[in-house]
């Protein structure tokens, strides 16, 4: 299976503690990273996690808070010191646009290499990214200020060669690629050997979701509906509700109920408030409404 | 002796490594706590070294590189969860302002506390704050972007009181706080005891200098002449001194020739360059230069 691998780097809230970093995660698919938040100290974590520097291609910022973007411009100006070429791409609230381009300014004026800036519509769910291995969705979520999450998909694989076929009627290997791509072969005698015996399905394309910070927000199960792995915050336990509305966050069980509506897999929760010393009590109230729950910790890898 | 005491946060340059914070340091004046640069991660340095975020008063940005000031954000942020309420007063150089407030709209738009910015002219040796406790002075310095050190001078304390002699003389308590502002004594029969016999000589005021980042410039001893603990960047050891030069650094031999030259007592050496792995060798080069040498690492405190 080919790598489709999410790395949590930071899973705490606004305040920082020395428990948690603020939002920040690695989305590796077959080598190519992403890189979904940037809070303060996200380049420290990359190190301490061995994430390969170089290979990130792309950043989505959520939303405008800072636990979720104020690790950016040093990231930046890191990736400017190793000598980086390639540009960046940055996927980030339109509203950021012009303290952005300021900064870079003041602080990358002679950057080895470009960041292309996207500005994102958090309001509409609509695919903002693709490649040969992917397609990125923003997921409108519902915050204090204009939030979105992202759906990662897989595109579909190439289907898998069927070995003992293609020996048994002698194919030659210059044949492989075409037969992948759905052709039949006709042998000597101008018999039709048809692709389906040639090859096996591939495996389905995996999804994964990250959906920080928002309201418990049930609109959103139809966008993601099927998902492999959704990252859903659960800011708060379900005693503290009333103050999750407040603050347009979600509890526990409100992020366990969207990952059990939405037929996903498996739900990894966090960005909990720095007021929980652990967030035992965060899983066990989300495996009560949906058992393939973990909790997030900084440095956990999850395949999806 | 009255406290005055500086807390290493972070010694590493621009590349922050899994050694080395980048640039901030937190000086404690009587309990009046100052941070000086405030480099990626440095709120998270302040938990880990239980400082007290309350008491920060002012924060001092000696230049507009990221390793001095990506922190800062987050910082003020962090300090408005908390719930802070007096006013925090920020000194960096003008070419700030603009981003900076842009920042503020953007990130900081209901702060339960006021910012006030002091746009600061990194060319002039002058006073930029004072209070009862202490005199704080611009360092012109000599770097790639406009950049000054800062100058802390303890206000001279007033004279002990001989508590011997103000019993031998039966002077009353209400008269203390008289004698220690210099007062002379009138005994009964008209007599006067000199305020020299009822007291005795305060401690000398102590300083600390901080000089980072800069060239090597020998014009900084004058205004340091004297000083008790100085702070001076030795980015590299002096076999990289061409180096030191491109980059508008100093190496260790450097910050401890400006020690030696500026008749200080004690010198720290920090801002290495991340292709060191210990600072050793810096230590070493610089103690043949001037022996009360000692080589910063993060919590480090030292007593002026």
């Amino acid at each position: 299976m080919e790598k489709f691998e999410v790395t949590i780097l930071g899973c705490g809230s606004a305040l920082p503690t020395l428990q948690h970093n603020p939002s920040a995660q690695i989305v590796d698919i077959r080598g190519k990273l992403s890189l979904i938040d940037c809070g303060e100290g996200t380049q420290m974590q990359m190190r301490r996690y061995g994430i390969h520097f170089m290979k990130l291609r792309n950043i989505f910022i959520s939303h405008l808070h800072g636990d979720h973007c104020f690790g950016l411009m040093g990231l930046i100006s890191t990736l400017g010191l190793l000598g980086r070429t390639s540009s960046l791409h940055l996927y980030a609230p339109i509203a950021f646009e012009s303290s952005f381009h300021e900064q870079m300014r003041l602080f990358c004026d002679n950057l080895s290499y470009e960041v292309i800036f996207h500005p994102v519509d958090t309001t509409k769910y609509q695919c903002i990214y693709s490649d040969r291995s992917m397609e990125i969705f923003t997921l409108p979520l519902n915050h204090r200020v204009p939030c979105c999450g992202f759906l990662f998909k897989e595109t579909p694989s190439l289907p898998h060669i069927n070995r003992r076929m293609i020996d048994f009627h002698h194919i030659p290997l210059s044949e492989i690629n075409n037969i992948r791509q759905g052709a039949d072969w006709i042998k000597a005698d101008g018999t039709l050997v048809p692709n389906s015996v040639l090859t096996t399905p591939p495996s389905a394309p995996r999804s994964y979701a990250y959906c920080s910070d928002t309201l418990f927000q049930p609109d959103l199960c139809p966008l993601i509906d099927g998902v492999n792995t959704l990252y859903h915050e659960a800011t708060y336990t379900d005693d503290l509700r009333l103050m999750a509305e407040k603050y347009y966050h979600s509890t526990a069980t409100q992020a366990a109920t969207i990952a059990r509506d939405a037929h996903a897999n498996q739900l990894i929760i966090g960005h909990y408030s720095a007021r929980y010393d652990t967030p035992h009590m965060h899983i066990e109230e989300a495996k009560r409404v949906f058992p393939a729950t973990v909790g997030a910790i900084e440095g956990m890898m999850v395949n999806i």
